[in-house]
């Protein structure tokens, strides 16, 4: 029998990816389709590209519209998944999609998003150690950001080995999904194509922590991060570039071992052959991660770059990724591995 | 037991996407992929988005690497499929993406091609009238112009029940994918973001002769067609825009019923509700085809457009589509019909 | 001494465009540049790529901010011009980059823009016969819609020599940014990157009784448009694809050579080689319009491609061309001739 | 009387941009435009913006052609300025936009370019410290690299003043006609829209070396440069993301004020107002540099993030403007200051 899954925040960026993967997804049946102000509305007006569910009209997000399901997907405005997760049974599968529960340290969270501090749910990048144990257990998973998703699995096998110094220098290009349906000046499709753009310079963007979390737990002791994230004028992708200084001795061997050892069996995260460098393109769509990593001897520093699509891998395809772990499910199921290119 | 299929020409845009298809089709497995230059190489250095197949090493195309598949498909330059197919054994299934088998008239043919006719085979389109019939009793498919395959579907609702004249006008809009993966100037990324241009214009577009073939077919008198292809700052999709002249007393009432009638009961091509006009991002990497159609009065048009993606629908998806039918499949079988967006 | 010219609507695209052209004008110095809702902000957040301006705070927009300046741009959303410009003194020069006074036929304009007509000034396109004699001669400028340009330009050599029937075909391609700075869903970035679109379509776009207004004109007779508008994944740029069945008798020779007579001198509008095509990115930032014409005998019609930047020849540099005329200036002073490419 | 200039390499991006600066230049005259493999070609099928030369013809590169100019821009593949150079008059003002004659080091010319080195010339980026002294008593100007134009501009305040540590990391995206006009697949703008991919990580890009030179300059002491190129999705810009650990005590204050003191009264290089990033579009066809500095204190690095055209300030513009000093004309001569925006 299917599994039955609501999404909340259908008329978005990420709740339409958590759609499209669930509607071709063997187990799962979509239930509830759920938005604030585009209640009301069909569906193929607001996302013609989920031709299936053109027809599917939009039910208010609420307590009532979503209860009754086994999972809930919320891909809702950061602030608002508390609320409608305590209302929800201790039995439903409730995936987060936004950000109130990823981070661990209240005060940390306090400077960054200005708020109380919900709460700290199991992280759902399964590929980080320890990771894929505390999903299988669990019925809140909060799935982690997009550039934390991307810089996490081009640096945890360099963090995990003691390759590196923990001092992090990390500059990542982002599609414009990235930033959602909101509608801004500078989201407009005249000012972004042909541009590429820095924001959120000199730590304030708010995955800052996020990734200075990840790393540190890696690493055992606390990693200073330094993150600029830029716009790119493409919808969809992220291409993070990440270094850092190597202990002394490190070799290039000793990078391109820790590397294949730590990624060996991971069903979507791929260390490209040596000389091939990741491109956006290629993970368009896919839940994959290609990686690629090198040593600088002149500059003593390791350089590693992951692309992933922000909105597959990056948020909905880690979310039922995750859910497939919490579910029981093989990981893989449902999820797809080629990307869509050119 | 599974299908076995080989793909020819696996280094091109056309093979890539009959391999992301195939590997996601759950009646076929993927034998020999072969190439020509690139004979030797890892798919994964040529073809990166096919993350599953990236360990697979292209064989050389020949006879010998073709043979003992149950399925062959050939996305070859135009003029080398006839060789190569007479050479498979007449059970085999060959599905050829070229141009080769798709004109009736050996003159036209010669005329824009240049080269002596190699025959016709049924033709790839099952939406026409006809065409599933044909399909389910072959062994020898070919697969329509992806410019075809969006006029035609655009317009045969009109031309079957016969609401306009014999005169049709078309702009066609297409991402850069459709010229293929050849090394010419005017398709650097350079020159082609930020810039539309036409080409073939004034009918010297190959396609021009296969549409005029589908529309007379339908309207059972000779179509004249005015056929402009433009090539758009994207990689995929083709936007085509078609009008003709309503005949006397076609009322927009007329026009709609005839559209809905034709579609209704198609499980890839989609009449859009009214208002609602396609873009080509809703359908990237599905083998969907929105439509709209309407009645400019004033003009006395009928103004019809659909939104495929070249590459799926039009050529690779067309093609899976027209062998599920050959090898007895339920159509639908292993096709996406959403599309990747934002 | 200087000519003084004032812009109202400096923070949207037109007005941006107005203002690096009047800065790199040598006969013209800019005095008040003013806005609605951004009024008090620099220019330098809204427009950073003015980067002389970049300091120049933005006025309100009113008669008292505009009053005092030799002449007066309004780039101001339709409806808002007729009530400024009443209030400048009849030797102000008012260059009307908005809709209000382009269309003759009252009843025309209010069928399509639904408020009274508020009167019809000299139409700023120098290239259409007898345009530059009334241009020198006013005060007052209605500058053409960005697709009337670009579409008149392409048919006029046609209609003026009696080619073709008056029942012309036209689609044409759009950058975004004809589209303005309004926030609307489906002009994010995210949307329109890689996506084609059309609208307006069957006769509703209110540039369609401005085309047949100017090829009626040149006809002698009414001319019967249909015309279908397409945006285009890129900022700038419009591409007019326009047919017309040719009259009996006309040959190839006869329309290049009716072309080239009717643009013989013209300083920016350039009929290219036979066998080359315009492209939009050839004009970018540019007061060129690029032109090709050829005979589709098959198909009986005449086909004419036009490339101009919405933007420059579009809009602002069509305002300067036509402002130069009536100040008695060279009609090619301070316009870019060289397009910005790739 | 005008100064006349000749252009070798006049069919490639560097070259058609110095043409289309010259043809706006007053003080400038065209002379030769030459060619390889393009020679006896005209321009305007090659350089289709450059509308006013259009019709001009391409003779070949040769001592012959180059001959009786004031000054000759070579932009010619690396390893062939020195032989044309020889040859021409002491007092011909050379100007290579090529990679020749910038390094100072020939032992880290011949590692990174293969070749012997010819020499050094003086370096064309006025803003640095000294540069203008030399350019303006020079016949010979060695054109940077348009990654060292960015890097340098945006670093070379921080160094000059001793803010950072020398250990720089950066971070560039670049339009893809940095990489010319070579027909290579991963530049088919198919590949290239939608996807960001880095390229020479490692240290093995040629301008490594450059910009390691210029801010080793600047500190007084060897620089360590970990730089990594990134291609971006639009055919014009570099966004250059730089940082370096700060020095203790370094604080936000004195970042900002060393940064406006060293661009006061700089005429293409801009510090914008705090919290205003630079956006590649706002520079594209301008020789404008956007800068913006930060300090990212809970990482300990200043953030430095410079925007320029490519083909402008980082080549063309860059050229014109040294060539301005070397003639003895005022340094903003000719030079556009507005982009082209949206």
């Amino acid at each position: 029998m299917a599994v039955r899954a609501a999404v909340a925040g259908a008329s978005g960026y990420a709740g339409g990816e958590v759609l499209r993967l669930l509607s071709a997804h063997p187990e799962m049946e979509i239930g509830a389709v759920t938005a604030h102000a585009n209640a009301g509305q069909a569906l193929g007006g607001l996302q013609p590209h989920l031709v299936p569910l053109a027809d599917r009209v939009l039910d208010p997000t609420s307590v009532e519209t979503l209860a009754g399901h086994d999972v809930v997907f919320l891909a809702l405005p950061h602030g608002q998944s508390a609320a409608v997760a305590e209302e929800l049974g201790e039995d439903v599968l409730v995936v987060d999609c936004g950000a109130d529960f990823r981070l661990r340290d209240p005060a940390v969270w306090e400077r960054f998003y200005g708020t109380p501090h919900a709460g700290t749910w199991p992280y759902g990048l399964p590929e980080l150690p320890g990771a894929r144990e505390a999903l299988r257990a669990t019925r809140r998973i909060a799935v982690p950001g997009c550039y934390p998703t991307a810089v996490s699995l081009a640096l945890f096998p360099a963090y995990a080995a003691g390759l590196v110094e923990p001092d992090a220098v990390i500059v990542a290009a982002s599609g414009t999904s990235g930033a959602g349906k909101a509608l801004k000046p500078h989201l407009l499709g005249s000012e972004v194509m042909g541009s590429m753009s820095p924001y959120g310079v000199g730590g304030g963007h708010r995955h800052t922590p996020e990734i200075a979390q990840n790393l540190s737990g890696l690493a055992g002791e606390p990693v200073t991060v330094s993150f600029t994230p830029t716009l790119a004028p493409m919808p969809r992708g992220i291409l993070a570039t990440c270094t850092a200084r190597v202990r002394p001795g490190t070799t290039a061997a000793a990078i391109r071992e820790s590397y294949a050892e730590a990624l060996a069996g991971e069903p979507f995260t791929r260390l490209l052959p040596e000389g091939q460098w990741p491109r956006t393109a290629a993970v368009v769509g896919s839940n994959a991660a290609l990686l690629q990593v090198t040593l600088d001897e002149a500059a003593g520093r390791l350089v590693a770059v992951s692309a992933i699509d922000n909105l597959t891998k990056g948020t909905a395809g880690g979310a039922v990724q995750s859910m497939n772990l919490a579910l029981g499910l093989p990981e893989e199921t449902g999820l797809p591995l080629n990307g869509i290119a050119p």
